[in-house]
């Protein structure tokens, strides 16, 4: 995989960057920004980074999280090249339609870098999509290479990060020969491997883990379907929030007989967030998408306004071809 | 790392191999075992492989798996030569005396292949022992690169899931450049990381999640330590066996706050099997050491006879140095 010459193209003749990532920013939104504001400052460019949420603990070890601007400061000077990372839709990086539409309607140049699918929205820019790529981060790599940039210990943990959030910690479907020799290279460049994944996976509070325990009191057992549910009051008890749900929805993969997973938690009292997660060929975006959602095929996710029953019943719908 | 002269004169020199590993065998016993024994029958070598316990669930899906024989039935030729692997004490290999002594006694040749601390034994044998190595299979790879045999699927898929088992799937403090680019290679050759993935660790039956629940609600956390315990009652309530806490030590790690993480679980009444893990630079060996086990720096262990509460009283002594 190498960048289309376009991306290249502009990327050498811009002074200036701001670069965005999606809410709920995870290893490979983070370090792939991060990633490419290094690289790019090698080549004399000014780079910036805008998130909307703050950074959860787990990725506050990242090297230059510290450059992150809170995305309500966001002022995009005219020369500016917009970059979206790891997300291929504006509305996915901010809540607030004015900052939405202030990146939708500036009229200079606008790249995207991602590998999710290609959402349905009119965003006009230039589109590096590869959904084939396990992470974002490789696409990065191949583009500061092709920049000749030199992989500093700092690139190389913010990539390496990227892709084990992404594969989980090389556990998916995803994870083939190159992500595994790109990883190594990582390592090669400085990357501390069970150091970052003590960072990214082993940052657990205790409240978590009490969150957790709630979760697994919770869970439906039907194989090959397993669906936990986390409750607005489990948050409250055990003083937790969404954040900390991060790979929960994993954890029932991890019985034999069950090959989908879902997490359905409630954010707010009528607000549904459910994350589904597969084994295999079992492609659960399709599942998302029908609900307005999306992901990739073995992880996926959306929302809907729905109590936590109506929302256990519409998935079970969608699911009975799978049971 | 490439093997020892003397190992690769035996090995080239015999035409009749038998193969143990240790009880209750994971898989880089299995894994290397196994693709030991495919490498050598590509040079038209004989080999057998003995193990004392049942196959473990999770490891019935490895190529060959189904040649293992019980060691119950062992019968040594004169002119065999044997391979203790990822072991080195014979006494590893068999609860039952007149086993360890028949290996013992044996006057033809014995070669041991093990990436563990030398045990403290008189067994009489050719010994290439690298505790430096992450996995017993990296050296039988390079012994079978050396022996110039060709990387079947089979091999690969054994070795990468020797792998994958004793680095945690890449997380623990010996996964490096080398481990990361080997596994790349295995699976380059045809080894399939997430399907070995799920059959190696996502193979839980419901019963296991109950257990892993029972053991969540008797945690005892005292940072940077986490002790978790298992009774007898635990294992008859929930229908499993010790086999089924296989990466339960693992899971205490996941708090940011803890280092060392124990699991005490009773086998017996008054027999306790106690797993030690720990982060960074901190070596359980040496604790597990003190109670005649054994180990690596992140991850050892050890049995006593002791109630649950002894065993916790005299491990927190030991551990009194690290809080």
């Amino acid at each position: 995989m190498k960048p289309p010459i376009e991306v290249l193209d502009i990327i050498k003749s811009k002074k200036s960057f701001l670069v965005f990532t999606h809410l709920s920013p995870d290893g490979d939104a983070f370090g792939s920004a991060l990633a490419l504001k290094f690289s790019l400052e090698q080549l004399d460019k000014k780079v910036e980074l805008y998130s909307e949420h703050p950074i959860p603990v787990q990725y506050r070890f990242l090297p230059g999280i510290e450059f992150i601007k809170d995305i309500n400061s966001l002022f995009i000077p005219n020369e500016s090249c917009l970059i979206l990372v790891d997300c291929n839709n504006p509305s996915r990086i901010s809540n607030d339609k004015k900052i939405i539409n202030k990146i939708k309607d500036f009229q200079g140049d606008k790249l995207v870098i991602d590998h999710h699918f290609e959402a349905n929205t009119e965003y006009q820019s230039i589109k590096w999509i590869d959904p084939a790529q396990a992470a974002t981060a490789l696409m990065i790599y191949s583009l500061l290479k092709e920049l000749n940039c030199t992989v500093t210990p700092e690139i190389a943990t913010n990539l390496y990060t990227a892709i084990i959030v992404d594969t989980g910690n090389f556990q998916f479907e995803n994870t083939d020969e190159e992500v595994l020799s790109i990883a190594a290279e990582f390592v090669k460049y400085g990357a501390k491997p069970s150091y970052i994944y003590q960072k990214s996976f082993e940052s657990w509070s205790e409240n978590r883990l009490k969150l957790f325990k709630k979760m697994l009191e919770n869970v439906e057992i039907i194989p090959p379907l397993a669906i936990a549910f986390i409750r607005k009051n489990d948050f409250d008890e055990t003083n937790t929030q969404e954040p900390d749900t991060e790979r929960f929805a994993e954890f029932l993969r991890i019985l034999k007989d069950v090959n989908i997973s879902a997490l359905i938690r409630e954010i707010e009292k009528g607000m549904i967030k459910v994350s589904l997660r597969s084994k295999g060929d079992i492609d659960v975006s399709k599942i998302a998408l029908e609900f307005e959602g999306g992901g990739h095929k073995n992880a996926a996710g959306y929302r809907i306004t729905a109590s936590i029953e109506e929302a256990r019943i519409r998935l079970l719908e969608k699911l009975r071809v799978y049971n």
